[in-house]
């Protein structure tokens, strides 16, 4: 008699998910990269397939996201590591998703460089952040439920050592007074955020960029 | 002999209007979202497919606009409840869509949540509303036959309680004296506006978002 | 023995190039509104079929451009008016096309209905226009061969009653020592523009409409 | 016996290579003029074929960018001259090109005619350039490896003589001390910038172009 294996084993059923990944983040990559958040090969996307062990799929560093393919990806395991030698280097800031996936229990990390977001992370960089408040468009950040809300936009400062940035926002994810919450600015680099999956973090994205376009225009006016 | 049922009996034209209006509202949530007036999200969008019963089909709560399907949809009454159990939960300021049908005759009510709106309904709140005139595209609104018009731009104050927010709208629509036309601003939240269908909503969204870009534009300059 | 109508008899030509003028049209109309110049039904474009007669192929009162197709064109004399009773009501502005057709001996005439056009026609109406100088687009203007070229883009008041205002044109076009060349403003409303052809007049547009916004930018900057 | 040719001899392989040149700037043109960075038939895009001999695959003279077809093409030897007289007139700037090709080691050159970049290029002038630091997107030019670095912005004169243009920023590039690198704007007309393929040159384009509008912008907030 022979023996039949389901399509739906453990293996397959984790290919299907980076499948799925694979084609969400090529989406996601056109659809930012026509909206200029993601030009001249800058910002990074990642899907955690799993957060034990901790697998996460991600940019491979330097490519065009106008028109992703799934070459363009590496499987990452917590120390930011392929986890096999097939895969392409991944992007320089891979440790930034790997806090994210584990200290904030994202499903999904997404990291754009738009003109708004560059802009307001140089102009308010001394003040560590900027304050928006009052706007209905806050409801769309998870967990807020009135528009009656204050968001503090925290900025970090920009270096090309990660591993030390890495540290500090995992301390700010895990500071038990007022932890950091739904994405954070990096001095003139741009925005990260996150969700529990692809469409809750494109959500934020769509959700911030919104509000830093909004409050730049506004400071153009007297 | 066999009894035929022709498919435009009253049920098959009304399924079939449903499937028109729902068709119509993909594709005005696809132009929207490209146009960066309805992220996150955010807005919400109806067509009325009776008066009398009221029965309108608007957009779910917290669906992606950019890819609305049927199953982004619900109808409701005039009470804004759904009146089948198999639909998803309305949006939340159905209530909204309930009241330009009904005290303004509209057949079809857009939500926008723009970049500029949201800034001018913040801007001059205080005052309660603007003024726009001496533009010939005010000519585009329903029932103004000459630039030299002048119209003032309403804005309410916003409020997570829709109950209140819609009965103050529909005293402004049933006031004998000065009743509100065309559309308004909600503070930080956007723009409600209507027409008589789908496409006079559609221009009416046009123009409107037209003026405000227009006007915001103008406060930058000296 | 059979008579053989050959399919390039002169009626035939003329059909072939009303059909053909009629896709560019359409074209032109998707890429206008795409780029927010033709919003709210505004706007309006013309082919000229024949100068004698004249014979001008518009686009119909009232129409959205994002769409149209060819029940939204109407051919009219040198009155305006449509040569057949099958046609749709021709756009409220046609005498400046006819004005155009007639007087600048242009082929085609395009009208858009910009942000940034509408923006600066109004905000330099009282001193009737502003002067463009020292830009290599200006080149693309027909007929102008250096970048230190300087361009009055002229401004007229606008008006519910067209026959003036294409009274006015026409004497500014004729003028026999500074005559109008290649389009003017109309305060609040927009821009006229026409060439030789159709692909002219959409290089005039483009390059109007760049230098009116960087003429509009570069106010807000200090 | 008969003698058969392989389709990788000399002619074939060169043959393929133009045709994929074409193709990619045919499909720069279209995405470029979407950006509004072509406007009018302005601006050029070249591929270099060949160094020794020098043979440039260039955009022919006032073309529209957004529908290029190979018949919009040229290719010129090191003095800018068409090999073959079957081509069209070159870019009226292919000299540009020829000494981005020989002095620059250039393998795609690409000149845009963006509103910002334009701008900007008027408005610095006078200073001759202008200087951008601090940014993250820097990191994108070749060569570059932190953002803590300097990029000046060099500005030339704009000319209708655009072999005494050539002559300049030949020695600019050939300055054994302080040579250009990367690109340059000319007064009022655009940006110059290229890279060893036409990846690399539109990566280029795409970091220039992000840079002036968010200093463009900045400039408008006090």
């Amino acid at each position: 008699m022979s023996r039949t294996t389901s399509i739906y084993d453990t293996s397959n059923a984790a290919e299907i998910a980076q499948m799925a990944a694979t084609k969400g983040l090529i989406e996601t990559g056109a659809f930012f990269h026509g909206n200029r958040w993601s030009y001249g090969t800058s910002s990074n996307y990642s899907v955690v397939l799993s957060h034990d062990p901790v697998r996460i799929l991600i940019t491979a560093s330097g490519r065009d996201k106008s028109k992703l393919s799934s070459g363009d990806f590496v499987v990452v395991d917590d120390t930011g590591s392929p986890i096999d030698p097939k895969y392409p280097k991944p992007s320089a800031e891979t440790l930034l998703h790997v806090v994210a996936a584990k200290d904030a229990g994202a499903g999904a990390i997404l990291h754009t460089h738009s003109i708004w977001g560059t802009l307001l992370s140089d102009l308010y960089a001394d003040k560590k952040g900027f304050k928006i408040e009052g706007f209905e468009m806050l409801k769309g950040l998870a967990g807020i439920n009135t528009h009656a809300s204050s968001k503090w936009i925290e900025i970090f400062e920009n270096t090309q050592y990660i591993p030390d940035l890495a540290t500090v926002v995992r301390e700010r994810l895990l500071d038990p007074i007022n932890p950091l919450k739904h994405g954070y600015l990096i001095r003139g680099h741009g925005l990260y955020t996150w969700g529990r999956d692809l469409d809750e973090a494109r959500r934020h994205i769509e959700i911030f960029e919104f509000l830093f376009e909004l409050y730049g225009r506004r400071l153009s006016i007297h």
